[in-house]
């Protein structure tokens, strides 16, 4: 960590007038913005049309964290901190922004953003290469439940908050549970390592891990509110699940060549083309979420089982026009050169075509991760100490259940890139705090967890990406996949 | 329109696996979702991740809806009509995509969908342009006013409603007045007409015709409420729209080359530059409904000011990659020459990155409008009879107004293109119920009225723009703009 401020320092001292640069725009941004809507933000603010102001606000602020990316950190970051800046500008009395949290349509907009990242972080893989994972991905994911959910219920709750219920304990070891695969997934994009075998790892580990979460979440819920579990009920939402996994992979597999054959007939262009691949991962997240699973996850599954060669009817006028106006009658090539360039081309299309959306909306979904961030949480020092200890055992159990990644995988890698835990998390504190089990106290700390988990996760999982890069002799990867 | 149906059917009959794909496959859309989330719908359809099914199921239609491409018909009536079907769906039992129509996200997608649209338009356009036109463009504005507004107020009103009181006439006056012009954007875009005189005339007009719309509507609330206009605030409210349309042209031009050169150098590649230029668009487009007048207004007016050129700092690696790739060592080509060609492109990208948003997005408020048609309410004959008086006198004045486009301009087109009639015309119809002057039936007239002149547009406007190319001796066309 020291590192990056030393790195930050030099950046801003080697030339002023990029610090001056910095400054200004962000007094420029905010400066003309508040004159603007200091009137109108009153009625205005929860308005419809609020969104036309509060999107640029925050697509700008991602835009100007990418800064960060001169000091060799991924720009999911930068957005999480400008996120946390933007987020906590009321304690310095600037407070016309604070109705970005509760905008419905900004919401939406961050929701759709991780599920085409998710969507995006699938289609770049495929099912061969998630199976060859298989085993050790469901090691790391069992591991990762297990160990921090005993942990949590039996060690960390009766030793930090004495006096509380067994119930609350429970609530305590949930929340370490589940891990939030889209900070790790956008680290790996970042850095462009979405392929390793790590990655691969990590990804159907998240996949497995979700599906362990909602079981765990029905049964303490229902140790909660019926003070027993029924396990036919916890049978049905585990079958749900896992049958929901399977048949996604199943119709997806038999029915996406289909798919783009039949719409092929209708309009052959490359915007058809990008709105069902688009399509086809939206209902695959809504349809996880229906079963009880993340979006997220449906949508990494639709990415999974959608691969390029089944929108091989599709062909981009523009893409062939482009490279038919490079070849001149000077440079001549043979037909089946230039037929080969376009297969190339349209072959990577769809990913392609996903990324350009992608780029609007993802930012979205971290700035507004950011904002959720109350730094006032963190100035309670007893509270911020007892929390210190339980991100500890959150990351360290991650850690330990990296090991199980087995040969051929950067264990530590692994480890690290199960650490964030999020929506989960703070789903099970809300519920505690809503049955009375969970106390101010126990909420605060599960909260700071999830915060230091989610930005502490991207600046270490970078250091260890570049590390391995440098020294790649020290671990075997699978290149070859 | 006899020709279109005939196209239509010769479309179909000369293939029948083309019916049946068609039938097949609004079966298979409709089919398994209603399925999938029959049981869920109630619970699930106003949640937060309901728009996760609507906007697959929006999108789709729409992609379906391109097959009206086919029998030459821009692909904005076919997302009109595939809207008005999915809206009607409750008609034969099929409730379940009622929803759409409510849900907060999908709204906001859809506005957010017909600014981008209006940005891209401005974008095709500059400044200088439209000073070319800036004469006729304010004379078929201010006709195009005046004319439905004095036969609406003081011949079809009492003519058509004995008995109303003379605000009510007002108000079916001020109804007939204002363009909406995402109608008749979308055809010009979708014709690849958007540079013609005639399309610059027509949204040149539309922008004043807004401010006109604007005054009209702050006077008749005025007489409507306090039954006298205070000339005070009638100029307030017309000084704020004409001080923004000329503020942001003066600062678009001082600021959007300092802005580029600024943020080029935080990172310049496209995904940066889509950024600042959609950001821009989007605070204009806020700024506009802040001082009264449509966003779309502003958005067109932010598209006009900005010229690719401002942006030359930015370069994109992955196309400069590209162009790299395909020079050989066997087809060697001078620097010079390679640099032009990335020059080309760079220069390019601006419109290119902000229509791949608007693939995905412009559509879902062009099906939203369709799905607001209420078929319902063209089955009261007496009512539709005399909405079909109303229309026509509403086509008729913009058609006269056209004639004021001036020597170089097929008058005709931009008549016709003045016709679509939308949300102006329904919010007086609104607000004049909510104060109880305007009855029922005169408020189905307006919404029948609106609806028909929103669905005839593209087809007359598609036939006259392939006429007119078929033809061009008939009318001198400005080609050299």
């Amino acid at each position: 960590m020291r590192d990056i401020f030393a790195k930050a320092l030099v950046f801003f001292s080697k030339n002023k007038k990029r610090l001056f640069f910095f400054v200004a725009f962000f007094v420029g941004l905010v400066g003309p913005m508040a004159l603007a809507s200091s009137e109108a933000t009153q009625e205005a603010s929860h308005g419809s049309q609020a969104f036309l102001l509060w999107l640029p606000v925050i697509l700008i602020a991602a835009a100007i964290s990418k800064l960060i990316e001169k000091i060799g950190q991924p720009s999911v970051l930068g957005e999480l901190i400008m996120g946390v800046l933007i987020g906590n500008l009321a304690l310095i009395g600037i407070n016309w922004l604070e109705p970005i949290k509760t905008d419905f349509f900004i919401q939406g907009l961050a929701e759709f953003g991780v599920v085409v990242l998710l969507f995006q972080v699938g289609l770049e893989s495929n099912i061969q290469k998630m199976m060859k994972v298989g085993l050790p991905a469901f090691l790391v994911a069992v591991i990762g439940v297990v160990l921090p959910f005993i942990l949590g219920t039996y060690v960390v709750g009766p030793m930090m908050f004495p006096g509380l219920s067994q119930v609350a304990y429970l609530f305590l070891g949930a929340s370490l549970v589940a891990t939030s695969v889209g900070i790790t997934a956008r680290v790996f994009q970042d850095l462009n390592k979405s392929k390793i075998r790590e990655a691969q790892v990590v990804l159907g580990a998240a996949v497995i891990d979700d599906v362990l979460g909602l079981i765990i979440l029905a049964v303490v819920s229902a140790i909660a509110t019926v003070g027993s579990v029924s396990v036919g009920a916890i049978s049905i939402i585990t079958g749900k699940a896992v049958l929901f996994l399977i048949g996604s992979i199943v119709i997806g597999v038999l029915a996406a060549p289909k798919i783009g054959q039949i719409f092929s007939k209708i309009n052959n262009n490359t915007g058809m083309k990008a709105i069902i691949v688009l399509s086809f991962g939206l209902i695959f997240a809504y349809l996880a979420g229906q079963v009880g699973l993340a979006p997220i996850v449906g949508a990494f599954a639709a990415g999974l089982v959608l691969d390029p060669v089944h929108f091989k009817f599709f062909r981009d006028p523009q893409i062939i026009y482009d490279i038919k106006e490079s070849v001149s009658d000077q440079e001549p090539v043979t037909k089946s050169k230039l037929l080969e360039k376009i297969k190339h081309h349209s072959d990577a299309h769809v990913e392609d075509l996903i990324k350009e959306l992608g780029n609007y909306i993802i930012p979205v979904f971290f700035v507004l991760t950011g904002m959720a961030v109350n730094i006032e949480t963190l100035f309670d020092l007893p509270v911020l100490m007892t929390a210190l200890v339980v991100t500890f055992v959150a990351v360290i159990t991650k850690i330990v259940a990296g090991l199980a990644a087995g040969k051929g995988s950067n264990k530590l890698i692994v480890g690290v890139g199960m650490i964030p835990r999020g929506e989960v998390g703070l789903i099970f504190a809300t519920i505690g705090a809503g049955l009375g089990v969970v106390n101010d106290e126990l909420f605060s700390v599960i909260v700071i967890m999830v915060i230091l988990t989610t930005l502490l996760t991207p600046p270490i999982l970078a250091y260890l990406l570049k590390k391995q890069d440098k020294n790649p002799s020290g671990q075997v990867v699978d290149q070859a996949v």
